[in-house]
């Protein structure tokens, strides 16, 4: 079947397409819990205990008996029998009975017998009835000796001032998702519960081939009519920020049986093929008739409508996508990143892949496009009086300069025929 | 001096400030060019010779001289006659004369006596006088034996789908500046031109203290009134998402001797110091006596004009920064992003850090705020009707599953009261 015959998919319907043939998730590996940041969850995972597990202080100041401060004012304040302090990181003992009151530091623990705390800036001590300077918490400057008595300025109502057992997670609860893509609050949240390792899905390795007769690698000099090979680390590079493991395959020659015999040696040990032709029309040809050779289904679609990379092939086989890049950098480069990164994602099954940072800017030039097609242009972007400026840098696509010299990609959506200087518009950023 | 003698400062100017003392960009190392993600070129790095190299047709085609399709139409075509082809990776060594043409791939090499490329499509072989069918350029498919004629139905100028040599970059041309902090597109363009390796600076190493006397290991079991030490982990995870290595220095107990010799020890083997401390005033003090111990010139400012966070203390002690973070794991990473990050890129001297992702929606419950102070608040994301919708994840910043459930911070700048629902707000994403 020729390649002519696979329809152009808008973007959104193409990675819809490739999704739905991706349903198994990668297997899992325990590693521990401060190396797994931008690792994925391979089960759901439920709070141990409560948190906190006790009732804990938000404030310097007194535990208290709320009863105790009712009605308090400045005019008239409450007073309370401090009768010690409450050590950070012990288990708090005292008893406390009505009237009576124990310094209590942020953080720490409240007794049985109390239920608010007091800040300690609503409070004054007091002895021989006069007011006494100094912060009875204060760890290197003035100690008091217990019992003294304090003036309380303010009531506090039950509660007030103290975290619950359980208010931050409750035992039992899921805490995180099979899915989830770990961030450093989420290590937090699994250490606060003792849990120091987690179950996740291996790293998906990436296979990376590119093909061209006039392909070199970097190291070596190019005569005229060579390239050297950049789609391979550029795709490389990509593969690191999204979580994954590029695995280099070389350079293949433009030979059906060379091509062949890579990308099945390639496929066998890696997770997702990448093959990153040329952009002659023979070559796409040829990089469809292999991936159909690999295995079912193959080919998904030959073609997306977008530009750059219109001439992107999606396949499935065996599970594992094979995507055929052009050769140009840039699309190669957009083109990952519209369909590689997703699919890095969903073998993990990521239930909240990291959003794409944007910024809206203040276009500076006029972009034409076409209706029914969704344009991506490189652009810089400066600040300007009002705001962010975005600069359209124009090049073909072959120019790998255009996305050095950019800092993201202005999207132009698939019903628009075009954007004008001054519009807002969306920069999504790399 | 006491602690209550420095000011609060806005973040902006805080951050200035701090700065203002960084001035010296950590030693450089020489690394392969593929492993260079998301690290910071030492030197400003030039062109050693132009790309591309040789002129380059951007089409599946013919190279001519397009001074003989001049005039040429569908009604009225020119006629060629295609002397040979132009084997991709091979010097251009066919010559044309009047009325001759050369089949080229998509990225081939044009011969000296070529200066423009015809399209395929705009062609058709002919043979007796009569059209022939094929894709002269297939590799699988028909060949046609040279000499051949074609017909041409549209003109080009000189110049059209031809790459000029030097068209992506010139000789000589700063490439990447000193302080470039390295995407995928930026290794593409240094292994284009057959650079591999590139001296970067060295990854800053961060020290990480916790102290406090309730704080134990997460491996250790808590009993009432201790917690398990999650900053020293989130804060990790944040120093190596920022590129960063995490040095951590343990849990110190609350003790002034012990927390100076820990935090000299520990500043003395890497290039930032954090700690972690209590929220008690009596620690905070104690923090600040600590650095202001270290050395020259030790405390910037005693607080931020932020909340969550406004109890952190930004110093520097010999050119390198130290920041006493407060003890809630919000406030902490708050705070650490808002002053850690940018120290860690500034170390590096980054000239292009990367933008904080950020996206617009729509607030679906009112948040106060004061002004005069930056407000965070976490919030979580969902699609709506209208577009993506915040709802803010209200919780006391002990509570570290108040950012496990948030997708970003909303911030509420300095001079805003509060925000109201309904109104579109920007949320830093995570």
């Amino acid at each position: 079947m020729s390649a002519e015959f696979f329809n152009v998919l808008p973007p959104d319907d193409a990675r819809a397409l490739l999704f739905r043939h991706l349903t198994a998730v990668l297997p899992a590996e325990t590693i521990p819990v401060p190396e797994a940041i931008g690792r994925v969850t391979a089960v759901s995972i439920h709070a141990p205990h409560s948190l906190p597990t006790f009732r804990r202080s938000t404030m310097d100041g007194y535990a208290v008996r709320a009863a105790d401060t009712y009605g308090a004012s400045a005019s008239l304040p409450a007073f309370l029998q401090v009768i010690g302090e409450l050590p950070m990181g012990q288990t708090a003992t005292l008893s406390l009975t009505t009237g009576q009151a124990a310094l209590v530091h942020t953080g720490g623990m409240i007794p049985e017998t109390a239920d608010a705390v007091v800040q300690v800036e609503q409070t004054q001590v007091i002895s021989n009835q006069l007011s006494v300077s100094g912060n009875p918490l204060s760890v290197s400057g003035d100690r008091f000796s217990f019992p003294f008595e304090t003036e309380v300025f303010r009531a506090v109502a039950v509660g007030q001032n103290v975290l619950q057992i359980g208010e931050d997670v409750r035992q039992g609860a899921e805490i995180l998702p099979a899915g989830h893509w770990l961030r450093p609050q989420d290590l937090g949240g699994l250490l606060a519960l003792g849990i120091t390792e987690v179950s996740v899905v291996r790293r998906p390795h990436i296979g990376i081939l590119a093909t061209g007769d006039e392909v070199v690698p970097p190291a070596q000099t190019a005569v005229p009519g060579q390239i050297r090979d950049i789609n391979s680390y550029t795709i490389g590079g990509q593969v690191q920020q999204a979580g994954g493991v590029p695995i280099y395959g070389g350079i293949i020659p433009d030979d059906f049986t060379a091509l062949q015999t890579a990308a099945a040696h390639l496929l066998a040990q890696t997770d997702m093929l990448i093959m990153s032709a040329g952009s002659s029309v023979s070559i796409r040809d040829m990089t469809v008739e292999v991936i159909e050779g690999l295995g079912e289904p193959g080919v998904l679609l030959h073609g997306v409508a977008t530009r750059p990379g219109k001439p992107t092939i999606v396949g499935v086989v065996n599970g594992k996508p094979v995507l055929g890049l052009p050769g140009n950098p840039v699309s190669a480069m957009i083109q990952f990143d519209m369909f590689g990164v997703p699919a890095i994602y969903r073998l993990q099954g990521v239930v909240n892949a990291p959003r794409r940072g944007q910024v809206w800017a203040i276009l500076t030039q006029n972009i034409a496009s076409e209706s029914g097609r969704e344009d991506y242009v490189p652009a810089r972007l400066s600040d300007g009086p009002d705001g962010l400026l975005a600069t359209p840098v124009f090049g073909k696509s072959n120019l790998i300069y255009t996305l050095v010299n950019a800092d993201g990609l202005i999207k132009i959506p698939l019903n628009k025929g075009g954007l004008l200087t001054g519009e807002w518009v969306e920069v999504r950023l790399f």
